[in-house]
């Protein structure tokens, strides 16, 4: 593949893990990231540390970015000490934040004019998935570029997609996202419902949960929610980020997505009450909530 | 297990498989179905015709319905020529159509001043899961009379379940139908934001639908929609009087469920534009037009 010199960005939960497989494989990797505690662990294992972006990118061939929100990617990569004052010309970049399509397709844009290459390849698996490196990567990009990046896709995950132009990994992403939020208010209404009519939740879940409503959600958030156990998966937080994301991209495309659009103020209204920690099943706790007849208005 | 004569009332796609798995063990069946001509080939395979349900429940030690709707059940079981004025103390009835959990309790207490026993046990799993004896079966009512007819739901389901007292199997299955509700929205949305996105909807089903995101639904009925194909698995029209009696349940039981009232009011919306006999996938027309330009207001 012949790059040798990987730059990384963003070593949070996701970042710290993805990172360490491609260090792993004996990688000059550097490293940035805002709060530069959270890099420590790779410092210690080899990775090079810089004070911004732009000097990632300076010893970077090929340079990934895992980041918080979009405003977090322009600034990385559009911004003043950001990737592209950096990068060389030849070089790959690739952000594998959830982030806006269009401002993957802006990215590409800018770097093209530069004769730099960039991919936008956001994951889904959560914690445990970045781990054991089994995300699931969906990329968008030139197809020429997926195949030079494969190989660290690989290190990071188990199911990896091209998906087209620049833009649709992140549109895949959104996919995703908009097929789990309107799943999720399924999830939630069942188990509430099968609460107020006396059924024992895990003994709905283990029938519900193996014919044709089946869902990964139900399966895997259900008994969680069953036993009161609302840590984190996936934060609420980043969850109201993309589908704030999703709606807006469905906006500008002309679509109508009532059902996500639904799920969303439900979501927003959940941070409301302070669950934006609570992983995405904390959903229930509002629900439960609204049917709550000793809490008095 | 002691029945040997069995009755069969309801001879439609799914009882009429249903009715067989047992005519095919041997045992005894009378049959009644409203229109008489489908249960010609149960006939033919020699189940014995009965004029209506009183003269079904007349020949049975154990009885089992699946009819359409609420109202019918009610005629099956409680009307003036309906299985309980002709039922033997100590027999069993069966009710395995999707129906009120409250008709269900009521079924079963009047059966219960007349020494019958009763049971609620809807299925799922359509017309191929009763073709295959591989249908999940939610049985609510007395533990020992679901011992007793334990047997016969073997010969149909592959997925039994006893979930409680009268009323527990149908408020299984609402859990079954809010649960698919609001995911079949999760569904349809993000085809439908894949398809403006540009995507190809396959692909996109093939990443999303194996991760953290996926769900029965979308894989089962996301290719049947890429494809064009909106033959049913289940009607419109059934899911729809599903959803209302899980309304009508939960708004009893003081519940309020906003998910599944939007997708069970956009669902009327299909039936509104003639999509009543489409499979539940058939949600996906309903939104492409809502979001087609070329049909002028």
């Amino acid at each position: 593949m012949g790059f040798k010199r990987i730059g990384w960005i963003g070593t949070g939960v996701m970042g710290n893990s993805m990172c360490k497989h491609i260090l792993n494989q004996g990688f000059e990797v550097s490293v940035y990231n805002r709060t530069k505690k959270k890099a420590e662990e790779l410092v210690n294992l080899g990775a090079r540390w810089c004070e911004n972006p732009l000097e990632v990118s300076r010893n970077s061939d090929c340079l990934f970015a895992i980041v918080g929100y979009p405003a977090d990617v322009e600034e990385v990569f559009l911004g003043e000490r950001g990737v592209l004052s950096g990068a060389k010309p030849g070089s790959i970049l690739v952000d594998m934040t959830t982030s806006e399509p269009s401002l993957a397709k802006a990215i590409y844009e800018q770097a093209k004019k530069k004769s730099i290459a960039s991919l936008d390849a956001p994951v889904s698996g959560g914690d445990v998935g970045a781990r054991e490196g089994r995300l699931a990567i969906m990329v968008g990009g030139d197809r020429e570029t997926y195949e030079q990046v494969l190989p660290f896709f690989e290190y990071m995950g188990g199911n990896i997609a091209y998906m087209g132009g620049p833009g649709a990994g992140q549109h895949t992403k959104m996919c995703n996202q908009i097929h789990i939020a309107s799943t999720m208010i399924g999830v939630v209404e069942a188990l509430l419902y099968a609460h107020k009519a006396g059924l024992d939740m895990e003994e709905m879940i283990a029938v519900v949960g193996k014919g044709a409503a089946s869902s990964w959600s139900i399966n895997n958030y259900g008994p969680r929610i069953a036993r009161g156990n609302f840590d984190p998966g996936f934060f609420i937080k980043h969850f109201v980020k993309d589908m704030g994301i999703a709606l807006k991209e469905a906006e500008r495309m002309r679509l109508s997505l009532p059902g996500l659009a639904m799920a969303h103020q439900f979501y927003v209204a959940a941070m409301a009450i302070g669950l934006e920690n609570n992983g995405t099943h904390g959903l229930y706790k509002l629900f439960e909530r609204i049917n709550n007849p000793d809490i008095k208005t």
